[in-house]
């Protein structure tokens, strides 16, 4: 582990590294109050827009993957429910507003520490715009989804699985986890395996 | 928003709230070396382990809720996926070993910032037993559930929505908000809603 806490939160003092009695992780650990400070995996939660078969995607202007296309995303916030964050990410990086359709998958990206919830949605009026977030915001017709500009192998996976399920006319909830490939450029589709469970 | 961070983990000198550039929500950010450290939720990630019919429940020997019974479950870390994070957490609270039956609900808890992910099992061979997280471990079957000794609202709305699927012969997975009722014992069901999901 890389020490995720050079100094601690709490009082300031240097943070060493070490496995804390009864637990099984190496922390980091303040050298002079004590206290352990837990880095955990971060959720990220998008929305999967769709408007008459076809889905929103937006050109990001933000970096990582500047120039790539991706369906909203972002960090959940605390205080704000998984879809709640997902309509928030929508409404900042398109202008669309949105009502739920269901849960599409969650997604595991342990070699980064997030997890993807993804959520189906339906654009609710006309509007959508591009965004401080956005240079560009299309409604794309599933058959021009641009695969080779996506911009990560978590955005890459939900859509696939999107597209499978739009095929055979049954949207099911996925699990799985996005493996990282370890070679290659980091917007290669990412193998991802469903661990054979996929909920009904 | 309390101060999150008193101290800087990166330098150590002291942090101020405040709105950073770009951002829309009141960060802890290094008074010295600017840095921004967010404060986002946390996975729980849980484990319903079916056995003939039966559940799988441990009575807490750990605070909060010590005594108290639920199924097993616990933080999500880094590097694992969140099966294998529900699977770990069984093993270590109740010796038992599982298989994953598939994705049962996330429930997300926005006053405490959580997100609480949560699978159906089946129990691989016949071991559990108690450990030191867990003074008791018991097979129950579903009408002898201890709905007023759960440890938590989300534990006990899990298992309602678990038992309704039962009952109904059919296993779905479940998204929606615990709702903090603000009254009462903290350990009453909780209010929840599987929200119609409009973004605002």
């Amino acid at each position: 582990m890389t020490l995720t806490h050079r100094h601690c939160p709490d009082c300031g003092a240097p943070c060493e590294e070490r496995i804390p009695e009864d637990d099984h992780r190496t922390r980091a650990v303040c050298t002079v109050c004590a206290n352990i400070h837990y880095v955990n995996p971060k959720v990220v939660v998008g929305c999967i827009v769709e408007k008459d078969g076809n889905l929103l995607l937006a050109r990001r202007d933000i970096e990582p993957a500047r120039g790539r296309w991706t369906f909203p995303a972002g960090y959940l916030e605390t205080g704000e429910s998984s879809f709640d964050g997902a309509a928030r990410e929508t409404l900042e990086e398109t202008e669309a507003r949105t009502r739920m359709l269901g849960l599409h998958a969650v997604l595991d990206i342990p070699h980064i520490g997030q997890v993807y919830t993804v959520f189906r949605a339906e654009l609710v009026g006309d509007h959508f715009a591009p965004t401080p977030e956005s240079t560009e915001v299309e409604l794309v017709a599933p058959e021009r989804i641009p695969w080779s500009e996506l911009a990560f192998p978590s955005v890459a996976t939900a859509l696939r699985l999107w597209d499978e399920d739009r095929r055979s006319c049954r949207h099911r909830v996925h699990t799985g986890s996005v493996i990282w490939s370890g070679e290659g450029s980091r917007f290669d589709l990412a193998r991802y395996r469903l661990e054979d469970h996929v909920s009904h």
